[in-house]
């Protein structure tokens, strides 16, 4: 059933199959005078392409979008922007041999059942590159939100157990792109892709946590009770791939947190309210707080690994082995960041808009 | 905006104040034929009830339900079910003192700066009592799974830092009940129930983990890419108060494993594809996999404590203190447990029925 | 299926049956600080009631609302507005002689084949009883829409093939409650008056047409290309019972009009755009056109007549005859005009919040 | 604010302008493994194509479809189906001229106030043209409707004040597509071609009245009580350009029928039960009766007319004049025929899902 569709003002409609003819995505409600254009597209697409270090797969995608409608004179007109990415030079044939083979880890197994039938081709839709469409989306609402003073950076704060250190929001913005891990903490970093390529070289994967970052948004943000803010941002993250837990602020280690330690007391700043800790993330009672907000996201290890496993041969309901070549990342949270940071701009944005604080017509006059 | 609505064609709308008239639910999207009556609603209402031990508020709450539409005969009609709650023996006099002193780990200020006006008695819109809609809704989302062959179960993990013995599923619907902290593994219990008493002396608070099971799911529910089966659990279970953390099956500590050891392999049981472990929670590609789906919730401790705690006074935009007397759990994640189970419901329902696995319809014929 | 909820960011929830304990709505999104009583709303109540003139039934319905949340001191508080009526003195005997056959015109039948029950005591919930709520949550509506000086009336125009002559809307807001037939023009409503009462001696009944006027709605309000204005205000419309066709503006006679008479031209007035006619009605392309937006609805005669009429018996399969007896208006128009007015009121509502012209948080500061 | 997305579980989402790089539609919610190919979408493309007789225009469109995803092997996959076609030959010179004259009848005016920018090349979003999406989606919902044994026609039945003689169904889809008229009365259709090419000579313009007509909808196919059949049908009819009207089997002359002549009388048949008449046009409390659903649209005449016509001039804001050269037909409804019977197949289909008549997840197995 319909489930291609996210956000209630600001909306993405998101299509494409891995190897298909292309990949897309239709963004509804982007309020007219805009600035919008290619470069500013593809910088984000960029980000998240494969084949950009020995971590991630040598695979060369297409990153060239088209923007065909909604933009008029470089400007938003309020009305559908939808755009595409052409699938290029998309080798199926070592999918056509595992067709009955699902993939451990994969939701091979769950498509064919659920819909009898199946574009098996390098995933089909259950491809991360159907992540495409939601990087390019993304790009518009976090150029919308900058107009507001909003910043968004996600970064990679744990991989294959290894912990960043704590690094503040400027220098993680300076160090962001310095690394192919995009760990901010670059002596952590280092020994990350150290672990990365051992995996790599065992045939294995490693996995591990991305946290976002979002800096500027007013408080009273949200939409008790249903639609709080960390109710949306908890979809919308928990959608992206191989993504198995999320948290904010101190999160699970809240669980084991007197609440006197928790508890993040008000003062007055400039005239102003705030709090003095942000053990909440920046959001209460589903409402943003003003403070950052800060959310993490547990990534598990890339399914897809040379290694020999177990699985089923779906055309005689027998056991067999798997054994998945081809490129694909040993890890996945370096190339999730601009997704991460995507997803989280689109909820931002929606509830903006809904809280009326971007007016959703026009930027206009 | 609105948001006080859940689901997509099985759908509750909650409302109501913790001290206003009454507190209710419409649930809109019921098939007809089911067995609906106030002792199975109240059933589960009396679970979430304060006032059950030494750790839970010794407040007397009504849970007296009244069923004002959509069953006729002891069978739902297909047409909305509407039921309130009227509260009684509310007690606003400690509030109407602290009304411009926002409680520390509370939304009282952001509701305030939001709406401009809040129902301060109780904590209004944002208090605990609201879950008594998602409850109501969640034991007709119960009964209509248990039709289904399946069964839900949430029960306490850890508090306070103490961690429970994994237990299997029918010990933990065994001995779920059997001491106030509902958690299963009972030495664990009276370790927790110490510890929660302990806080409670100190006038502080604590948090822990509810895990919530479901079993009996037939593979293939959940609708990629945006409204997956685990993206909706988030969003319904993050948007219960005090919510912190999500994950599913390994979660956070999928983040450290090998993908040869994340990775559930395929066999075959009965002639049925299942997975060898269940790693994944139940859940792979945002679809249910036939294996118990597995979920747990971090839960920040109680914010309202007695300890002195700094605060602002919104009349006079000045820095005070303020210590929150009154009647409140040291702890949340005991009373939470019908609640977490509710939601989760109310999703699988939802996703049930747009899989079509129940018509919509009815259930008669 | 989940079909009993109507609106975007001003969304009403209605739920209960014609004999069953009470009936109600849930209206989410109304922004913070409006002023809501009992009084506003029962004013708008008394107005749809019945038992009202020689026209409308005697039967007695109670129109008191309880306010039941999202009010505090007399003020909406942002949350969501729940309120109920009682259904008392309901006698439901005459029903209980007929459950097994079918009214012709009514959806007996329809809900009976669908749902395999229903309570069909009084119509149950296909019972224009129903419309309390839509006119509780009207009666907000108008008066958030006051506030940004926009006025509602509806006023029947055509009844028994009788046509009124055409009134201006100071006349037309002078006249409307001076008869029982809400027609503006005086001589009209006494013909029409006479008509009603000859139809109800014969045993059966009339129909007739409900126009709606809205002054004061700027321009742009609506969202191309589906959710156009006239397009949900034909939703909202056509979802009261007994209504059979919509029209705006010239309507159907401009299929008769040739483009250069049809067309509104624009002129300059005092500095700003206008149409020197509105054929269109006040809406082109789906967006308001910042002239008085009209739109009238068909009804249909009251299907509940004393004629013997032939049905079937679904007892026994077999053809039989039925008399309707008991307390029915023979024309539906003059009771229609609140509901109608209401229904568009939600419209123009939900849309000025989703055009950014109405706050959606608060009406204070 | 987003309002290109239509429908519930069945869902399109339209994009593009009249003269932009293309436009297109994504379909959400297409049930696996119902062939879909190019030629059946281009099929029905072909008959909204303009240039096909004397009164439509002598454009030239591009109606090549490209399905991007969604299909393998040559049926769909349960993920959505994104489709475009290239704006190929278009020739923007003529509205550069007039891009601040706003078109009488056109939404020129109200996109310039609503957005502060539009594409007016070629009426941009607000064009006919964007009706391209709405009939490729149609295409997919008359093919799955057609494996329920559900058929749908859409045909001319007044233009220009000229009445067809009522036909039955079975000549209407064997004359329809004899005339470019798609008026199933051949005399008739042969009067209204003359008055068409006489106001073209005038430089002038048309309406007329589409029926469309539904055989095989089971009964009960509906959701009360906002998503009745005939409100949605309503919203999806008026959701099409130049539609001033709709009305349902008896219609507006309901509003002047007694009710014993206007209520369908319920028979046995075939030991089922159905009505004797279809005055309710198949649809009695917003559910399906089981009969044919008979509903027509009144379309006001082609607002683009050569005539000389007042208008402003946005730049100057002064009074002026225009003349529309260029390629208009002088009438719209019989191109208006594949628009209907697609915005009616969709809602069709979309309640048949709702309704748990159609599996949403596939037709395979």
């Amino acid at each position: 059933m319909a489930g291609n569709t996210f956000g209630q003002l600001f909306r993405i409609t998101t299509w494409g199959e891995s190897h298909g003819r292309a990949i897309g995505v239709v963004v509804d409600g982007v309020p007219a005078g805009l600035e919008i254009n290619k470069k500013m597209v593809e910088g984000e697409l960029k980000r998240r392409r494969p084949g950009q270090s020995s971590i991630s797969t040598p695979r060369k995608e297409s990153d060239e979008v088209e923007i065909l409608s909604g933009v008029f004179e470089g400007k938003s007109t309020g009305t559908p922007v939808s755009m595409l990415v052409w699938n290029k030079n998309v080798d199926s044939s070592s999918y056509e041999r595992i067709k009955n083979l699902p993939r451990p880890g994969h939701a091979d197994y769950l498509y064919q059942k659920k819909y009898g039938i199946r574009d098996y081709r390098g995933g089909g839709r259950s491809s991360a590159r159907e992540t495409v469409g939601r990087v390019a989306a993304g790009s518009i609402a976090k150029a919308l939100l900058k107009r507001y003073g909003i910043k968004i950076a996600a970064h990679v704060v744990e991989l294959g157990g290894i912990k960043a250190e704590r690094q503040d929001f400027d220098k993680i913005m300076e160090n962001l792109e310095k690394t192919p891990l995009r760990c901010a903490d670059l002596d952590a970093a280092e020994k990350m892709l150290e672990k990365a390529e051992i995996a790599r070289n065992m045939g294995d994967s490693i996995g591990g946590i991305v946290e976002v970052i979002v800096k500027g948004v007013p408080p009273g943000i949200g939409e008790p009770v249903f639609d709080k803010l960390d109710a949306d941002l908890s979809k919308a993250l928990m959608s992206i791939g191989s993504v198995k837990g999320i948290e904010y602020g101190s999160g699970f280690e809240s669980a084991r947190m007197y609440g006197s330690k928790m508890n993040d007391s008000f003062l007055i700043e400039n005239g102003d309210v705030r709090t003095e800790t942000n053990n909440s993330g920046g959001i209460i009672g589903g409402l943003s707080t003003g403070m950052p907000i800060i959310c993490r996201a547990a990534v598990k290890p890339t399914p897809s690994i040379s290694k020999i496993q177990k699985t089923v041969d779906l055309s005689t309901m027998s056991e067999t082995e798997i054994s998945i070549h081809g490129r694909h990342d040993p890890t996945i949270p370096p190339r999730m960041v601009p997704v991460a940071e995507s997803m989280v701009a689109l909820v931002i944005v929606d509830h903006m808009i809904r809280c009326g604080n971007i007016d959703p017509d026009s930027l206009l006059g």
